[in-house]
């Protein structure tokens, strides 16, 4: 079958093969004007952008078109479901090269889809933007409702909270490893992966890294339930609980006995786009939350693990880690 | 002084130089959680996004890291307007190469900023996204607020209506077209540009091609004066208006001696951000609109100029338009 590149074809014609990947709106005002309306329950909107580039967030030999459409999608209605909302519209900025295969476009188009489908029923893709680039791009905003709830902020733990996990911790982590260990040619760069050459954990590992399944109903629950302050796990769990720790003035311990059988991948690895959170001690913690630490008066260092000070690198910052020579 | 590169920062040390250029937040929850929380006061909000790339979007021998953002501000603000909104804040994913300078990501917050102040008083930079990339690319999304108005779209234009525009057209085409013209090398590529070379007007349309200053509160006054249909002209007046009157199942007959002096590149020019709106033929034109025609019914053309069938090529489309040849 034809599968014309992207420089051959209108802005029109690739748009119209996104918009029927997509399905119908339900915005008030849906994709086709200069810009979308959505509805604002409570006279407030939650909203957050992340990007993922070519190169430092994915390659091409690793994810197709759907699991790039799914993971933008994924780890931006995390970061809704973070301040305690429900995700209500995605507009997505698409940068391409020419070379483009349309088929592709229509996969990530898919792929986003079935993202919000699956992780945010009843939010869509409602706008969004295509240009031409040497680096494929794609920069997802997330929109969202609070419904009259408080947001959760980084700044809200207390001293004495019980610190709580939702969602995975290391999967993505190890997934990546995988990737770079065992699915590149001898100088560095990405080769498609085996999947016959991999384990059931090791599939589910990778699964997590390319298409991850953030607990995005979660959010909301976490803050009807009284969590005093949530934030989505990105860039690995000893960095972000430093963020949460730094912003409310307060030490998080973390126990890595609740960290499950790779408690080092689970300190450290990315890309976890799960919920930490923490409740007062009274408070019960929410389905699919678990404890994994609490909140102590502020001491020198941030975090703590098993009450010591944690000397090992925690997580991911595109600044210092992206090396281009490695393809 | 020393200026480091972004590639030898943490992504906080980049960030809080943005930060700090930006000036305060005014949103409910600003930067620094997950996501923003703004105010959607009507209980809707509108949404757009919109991507500037180098190479096909800007060249950095000729935009400054002030221009960059300050473009990348408006034309967003722009197409918030064109829906007879007022903008209400800002989020800025910038993807860039380590090798970029950190007062150039400090000029371009602050040309951000600028363009917000004097385009959108009330509107600031709320919220973003840095990543690493080959490719400098700077995706902003724009919100706004209708203040119980109903969204100006395309499809409203009805047969009689005046066809009317505010802003600037062609301005920003002729000054597109010098750069290309005067400000390349031998081999095609941008070199920077000579001010002493430039007469007055020339000054002025690079002005207005680099630092674009649309009409963004007159977006509201020409809903609010009774306006049947709305949208930015951003692809050349002719293509744009063809997108209006498909939308609208109309002929849009425009008049060439409204279009001042350079009727030709007014009618083809890009990135003009002017608002083109419709009004009803009994309704006073709202300030600074200026009447270009009229609506007449569907034809065989959705776009006629001086009841004559237009046949120049019409404005800009990413996809056929960019040699990345060029440099």
């Amino acid at each position: 079958m034809h599968d014309p590149i992207v420089g051959d074809l209108s802005e029109a014609e690739v748009l119209a093969t996104i918009t029927r990947s997509l399905g119908a709106s339900r915005a008030l005002v849906g994709p086709g004007d200069d810009a979308a309306v959505i509805a604002a329950p409570d006279a407030r909107v939650v909203a957050t952008v992340d990007t993922l580039v070519h190169g430092p967030d994915f390659r091409l030999a690793w994810s197709s078109g759907y699991d790039l459409g799914w993971k933008s999608a994924a780890v931006n209605l995390s970061d809704v479901a973070s301040m305690g909302a429900r995700p209500t519209a995605l507009l997505v900025a698409l940068a391409m090269p020419d070379a483009t295969r349309l088929s592709f476009v229509a996969d990530l188009a898919r792929g986003l889809r079935d993202a919000c489908a699956m992780l945010a029923p009843g939010c869509d893709v409602e706008g969004g933007d295509l240009t031409v680039s040497d680096t494929l791009t794609i920069a997802v905003t997330a929109l969202g409702s609070l419904d009259g709830r408080a947001p959760l902020l980084r700044s809200g733990a207390r001293v004495g909270d019980v610190v709580a996990v939702c969602g995975d911790l290391g999967g993505a982590g190890r997934g990546l490893a995988l990737l770079f260990d065992r699915f590149r040619d001898e100088d560095g760069n990405p080769v498609p992966v085996r999947p016959e050459e991999l384990t059931i954990e090791e599939s589910r590992d990778l699964a997590t890294q390319l298409r991850p399944r953030p607990p995005v109903d979660r959010g909301p629950r976490a803050a009807d339930a009284g969590a005093t302050a949530m934030m989505d796990v990105s860039d690995g769990l000893v960095r972000d609980a430093q963020r949460m720790a730094q912003a409310s003035g307060v030490t998080i311990d973390l126990r890595s006995d609740a960290l499950g059988s790779d408690p080092r991948t689970a300190l450290v690895g990315g890309e976890d786009h799960a919920l930490l959170a923490t409740f007062p001690s009274t408070t019960p913690l929410p389905d699919d939350f678990r404890a994994i630490g609490t909140v102590i008066a502020q001491t020198d260092a941030p975090v703590r693990v098993d009450g010591q000070v944690f000397d090992g690198r925690g997580g991911w910052d595109p600044y210092r880690d992206w090396d281009a020579t490695l393809g």
